[in-house]
């Protein structure tokens, strides 16, 4: 039986500051990855979440990202690869505390925003993520873009990691995503996206874009928890994922 | 035979900015309070600390502050105990994700500046401390200002905890350190401080403002980083307490 | 004629987070103070909400607030009057930077939170901020709590000033507001809260909780810009006011 | 008779930080840079660095940075040009309180960094800088390096613009400033580099690297301020260029 994780970014509000469904949007995810203090999140965000976590058992992740709290960390920075390890493991360290705090596991590390995607191309920048994940805790799993260099950076370095897809996104035919300036870059129909989702699980994949089909792994779904209708679509898709006979459950299980 | 503790407070370079003579001091000390990021400190920072006590032997503590870095951490904030847990258990799991990345041990937790004079009388603020120290391991030992508020809250709470004193400062009638704003708090010469130090350590203490004596239980002995005279203090204070007879050594041995 | 202002916080979003209902409020008020990016804002919404002033032809005001975002400027900090002189002529400055760039004029500066009410008492940190003021501008206005160290400051200092009122909170027999921490110190009720202001501005002031009356300049009044009542309850107090043959008016004009 | 001015980075202390030669150097130069609390420097250090500008009659500038004390400014980071305008107006603003409390008059503006050497390079950015500063006062001169795409913005803008030099760094054939990476991109001693400005004050410039002599129109020399040289170097290069009979003023004199 196929399975596959669904997971969401959580715990981006911040001090006065509320962002995200994170109450009602826990009820349908498998996974979590928590912001940790340095693009979104704050201490006292980062312990309720933990706890809303453990509360509705969803597995717990570290959200890393760039320090960058006025650009919630989206802004691309030019860091080198010390810096990468060093903010990774400053953040998944943050993380962990109250992870111990609460008698709980950590299971994975996804990088956010300008931090994922410049790790997803430049291997110095992902070797030094993945290097930071191992020495915290070899049996963390490393998330990352399906394919990308750093799910192989992960792979070289022995960890496990989970080949994240986007349930709202389309595909080109080279497998990377069709960016958000250009038309038909997001799916905006739960049952569209349902469907790429499932392809990408069972099989491989079928490029909405090019109606080629190219192989992707699909090990997590990251369902978005801003916009007016993430719950409508997260609890869309996990039915439809269930109706196909696909097992939904965090990887650490 | 006696013994006893000598701390120092490292770490606080931050960016750009060099503060501190941790090198030549580390190799004086046997416990490093190492900043979290929070009032001085970053991850490069913290990182390269780390390394530093593993080098030289000194075992490492995690040293919170107040978020107020323009401050450094010394200017009181009205936090509440929940805000003073939260930013605890923040910092000790940022610098425990370098302690465990290195394959290193954290030894103990040492509030800094403001956080720690306010958790030296006000009991909520000191039980939320204690309380985060305690859920994060509670084999971490918890440094306070010798029969203070916060060293009652750890006992409390079952932790080992460690009374600090201090070289350089002298002590009134009840205990208490003698303000900084009155003549005669501070002792300049290392001699008259040794002896200080000596008299805690082996008996009780020898108040020299009043002339009377008082007893104040000395684990751990705080050795001022910064001001010209940092390093002779600090060599000369260990060599006197060598030459009594105690020995000098971290506290998880 | 008597003439009042009606004032409310604004601009106090920050990067990806918004707060607050600046678009529809900003029809109904006649000065906005506006966050300096300490404990709110952002160069882009500072940016943003200074033209939304000029648009609706709303008086704009600097919101300087403690350095403390996570506490969102609400936590007392023990800073001295240099650091309160300091940190308000650099978020004045800041705030005047887009109102020249914008062509328009800076009409006052109302501090916020914390600052405001330890300025409120303590007569160090509100001359500091009353010569902050002078020393920018002297034409600026300082707005303060009614009656408050503020205002006597201000008035020292040769600056107008202007008493603030606040409409949804109740007031003790000796002028000062009955603290949230006890029962009715907030009034929930638009048309009660309405006569409390108008009179206050008309005459003196009738305290709803000792049913004795004080006397309360108000010049301007606070609205506040949050809660799922704020703007309702803005239409409706402006309504009553000019009903009350009382002109609703910006201060400088 | 050929007229230069000095200008060096000045007010980059923070907090408990201290960084720099600030008062020794302020001797020597004709103008200073002053940071503006995003990449270095605090109210506090603003305030004192302006008094300190004053007292020695040197002319005041604003230095804006990009928002990351972590890196001082260093890292280039992807912002949009809406972006750049808002954080140099936010700075100019912010140190303008601190020239307008003291009485004074603001100069110049320099980026900093990162932010300089991309708006060197980035159309959109130098528009978005040169706007920024012609809004909040047309009169302000901006300095950028001599022959870069900022100098450009301001000319185009209507600004009065100023082209800088490096004192201590090698030119390529090009006109460009040697990459620190390679050999010989700085110079040591001061005697060559003072030849080198002397070069540029008076004709045009002799690369040193090519031997080729390219247009290069020096208004303004960069004096560093770090390094265990800065005080010595500025002493000699002044003191050749008033051999050469080359006036040394500020540029708004």
């Amino acid at each position: 039986m196929s399975t596959i994780d669904l997971n969401c970014d959580m715990g981006e509000s911040f001090g006065a500051y509320q962002l995200g469904h994170d109450e009602s949007l826990m009820k349908h995810i498998t996974s979590a990855n928590i912001a940790c203090g340095y693009h979104a999140g704050d201490p006292a965000v980062i312990r309720r979440t933990v706890r809303l976590c453990l509360d509705n058992g969803v597995a717990i992740g570290a959200h890393p990202g760039l320090p960058d709290m006025a650009g919630f960390g989206r802004r691309a920075m030019h860091i080198t690869a010390e810096e990468a390890y060093e903010i990774t493991v400053y953040q998944i360290g943050a993380l962990w505390g109250f992870v111990r705090a609460e008698g709980a596991v950590l299971q994975h590390v996804k990088p956010h925003g300008a931090l994922y995607n410049m790790a997803s191309v430049d291997t110095s920048l992902s070797d030094a993520i993945a290097e930071a994940v191992y020495r915290i805790d070899p049996e963390l799993i490393l998330f990352g873009l399906a394919g990308s260099e750093l799910v192989k950076a992960g792979s070289r370095k022995g960890l496990r990691v989970a080949g994240e897809v986007f349930a709202d996104r389309t595909y080109r035919a080279d497998g990377t995503l069709t960016p958000r300036t250009e038309a038909n870059a997001l799916l905006h129909d739960a049952d569209t996206a349902a469907n790429q989702v499932i392809g990408m699980v069972k099989e491989g994949m079928n490029s909405n874009q090019q109606d080629s089909r190219i192989h992707l792994k699909a090990d997590t779904v990251c369902i978005h928890g801003d916009g007016p209708h993430a719950l409508q679509f997260a609890v869309k898709i996990r039915a439809r994922l269930e109706q196909a006979s696909i097992a939904v459950r965090a990887l650490r299980t």
